[in-house]
């Protein structure tokens, strides 16, 4: 085995399989998952498009295609990113494979073994498991209600050496929900700069807003291209496609794009041409805008469910937008026996135990939280069981 | 940039985008392409079967899939494998963004800066783009009409230190179409098991055969489990949904996903079922079978017509399967420079000139030419004018 896949170890997916496993048993209430709601998936257009797509005369669909992506998709993308404040076209666009890829080939291209990466503290799982096997040392910064940090940042900046990278994701973050205020991007940014270090925004949770403005980009406030913005279609389209996007200034996308090539040659052309699709002739904007208030109706269920059932000294953040709170428990309570002993036994509900989602020093006494996709009546009586159970053993 | 980004610019794939973008021009014949025949593919069922999938009942066709990829696909490409000689389980196999990833996460899981990969000798080139950003050093062992010549790999083997992975396409290689007898194959899982070895064996057009008795893969002669077996659905069902699979011993495989996971956390959902339906309610050796006249008549009309326009003292493989005959001219031919200053201006005809194809020590004195989905007339012409041009130049 190679330092390489020796890396690639040290987060250890076990835990989350273990969860999607159990969340997988109907029998089980989970507010364990990540995944959107599968009734926002637009099925019915979905379905038009590869009916239409998958014709006699057409069988470019199914052929190869460029590996950056397919020209006319990376140029929808680049339409709506300008459209969001960061003016580009289709060249400054590559098309992934998910979001994750996004975090795989930058991780590649900017961080050698023994560099530092910074992250929010607690930060998403997924990019963790995606730079490890690039063997980056970890610095991370504690957030409040309005995100990472800056002076916490700042010292970090001042006292690391080799810091590469500052990882966040600014919009309803994972796993806690909350944002980076637009004084604190902005301060981002000049640090970034001042310190000269690259930023990579990951923006997968950016259009399920539901409450508070729509707060510029990390990367629209980027004059000196040192921003590499990661986006998705999984959220607002549907997973199960797997695409995303990278922008990045022109030098930068092109050695991306030759890791992509490396990697995987390109993404499938069908389900690009099906975005594409999409993205032309159906109403994207209006459906990411029918999904919110049926998000919106959960998130409020569960904080309300939340603040009914859950003993005092307990919190959680009031996410404005994304699929997740984060609760904190009094220092010293730990999640991880809590559910294995008594939640899952007592009650069959499960959340994710907030450790893995640390980049170094993890804490025992936190929960990330997903509202997404349960019925109403499975969410109540799931929050209120866990709150039954937090009253007797505190 | 790091020395990963560094190491994947070593193989510049420039010269392969220049072909590409040449090939999209009408008005040029085109021997340059790798791609399937896109009237095999089999449009009209994945036409039903997408028509299947997206109906609303079925949302968790776009949802978010286990990172090994889908239960039922991997169990139908063990079954598949069983069939073909190599028993195994669904657990043995990993989904994979078609065979290039394979490539990729094997290079990534065996091989260390410095250690020594051992190819063909010429051998596919999107193999050496995934394997340089581990940066390997290469042997690269000659090949006849047998394939890889046993004895100079002993050679390599005994007087290297470092190797760790032999790759082989050992049926109808590209570039050269040429296939790996069986005592070969036999010769080399036994050196592979005296040096202590991986066999990396990738075999896209395994079942793309105009002639010659099917031989037993490698992996299916091997008895330790050191081979590494990949595959694709590329050339069999269509390239645009990004299909292969890797079979591996269960602590390899193991492995393999845990990279996977960390690089794009799974392949589409979709297209995992879309093939899974297919391979359930479809034919697939019947689509197969129906493959192979198409494709064995343009290799016989490429092969007579290379003898009947070519002059003397150029020869060609005679490709059992697959999709490329490898062109020899003598010694001190520079086939770019022919291309460049007289194919192309003067006939609108390419080829890939093969120097690329060497992971050392690279001959100019060479083209790989496909027939695949060439209109007849364009193929004969085409082959015709370059013969022509040939005449004059020799």
């Amino acid at each position: 085995m190679t330092s390489f896949a020796r890396r690639a170890e040290r987060v250890q997916p076990s835990a989350i399989r273990e969860f999607l496993s159990l969340a997988a048993d109907p029998a089980i209430t989970s507010f364990a998952g990540g995944y959107p709601d599968p009734r926002m998936f637009p099925i019915d257009e979905l379905h038009k498009i590869y009916d239409d797509l998958l014709t006699p005369g057409n069988a470019a669909a199914l052929q190869y295609a460029a590996s950056d992506g397919l020209p006319e998709l990376r140029a929808l993308v680049a339409a709506r990113l300008t459209a969001d404040g960061m003016k580009c076209t289709a060249d400054d666009v590559l098309i992934t494979q998910g979001g994750q890829q996004g975090l795989d080939l930058t991780a590649k291209l900017f961080v050698d073994a023994g560099d530092v990466i910074v992250t929010e503290r607690p930060t998403f799982l997924g990019a963790l498991i995606a730079f490890n096997p690039c063997e980056p040392d970890y610095r991370s910064v504690p957030m409040d209600e309005e995100g990472m940090d800056m002076d916490a940042l700042e010292e970090v900046l001042r006292t690391t050496e080799r810091v590469k990278l500052i990882y966040t994701v600014p919009d309803y973050q994972n796993p806690t929900g909350r944002t980076l205020s637009l004084a604190r991007r902005q301060r981002l940014v000049a640090l970034a700069e001042e310190f000269d270090v690259v930023v990579l925004e990951d923006t997968p949770y950016r259009e399920l807003r539901y409450e508070g403005e729509r707060l510029p980009t990390i990367k629209s406030l980027d004059t000196t291209g040192r921003v590499v913005h990661l986006g998705s279609f999984s959220k607002i389209l549907a997973p199960g496609l797997r695409l995303g996007w990278v922008l990045a200034e022109p030098e930068v996308r092109e050695k991306l794009s030759l890791l992509k090539l490396a990697a995987d040659t390109q993404n499938g052309t069908l389900n690009m041409r099906a975005a594409a699709a999409y993205l032309t002739n159906f109403d994207i904007e209006g459906h990411i805008a029918s999904m919110l208030p049926v998000y919106r109706h959960q998130r409020d269920l569960m904080l309300s469910t939340l603040a009914e059932a859950f003993p005092s000294g307990i919190s959680w953040t009031n996410a404005h937008g994304g699929l997740f709170t984060w609760v904190t428990f009094a220092e010293g309570f730990d999640m991880a026996a809590f559910q294995r002993d008594v939640l899952i036994p007592r009650a069959g509900v499960i959340a994710v135990p907030g450790a893995p989602f640390y980049a170094v020093d993890p804490e025992p006494n936190h929960a990330r939280m997903s509202f997404s996709g349960i019925p109403d009546d499975r969410l109540v009586a799931g929050v209120r069981a866990m709150g039954a159970l937090l009253h007797e053993a505190l």
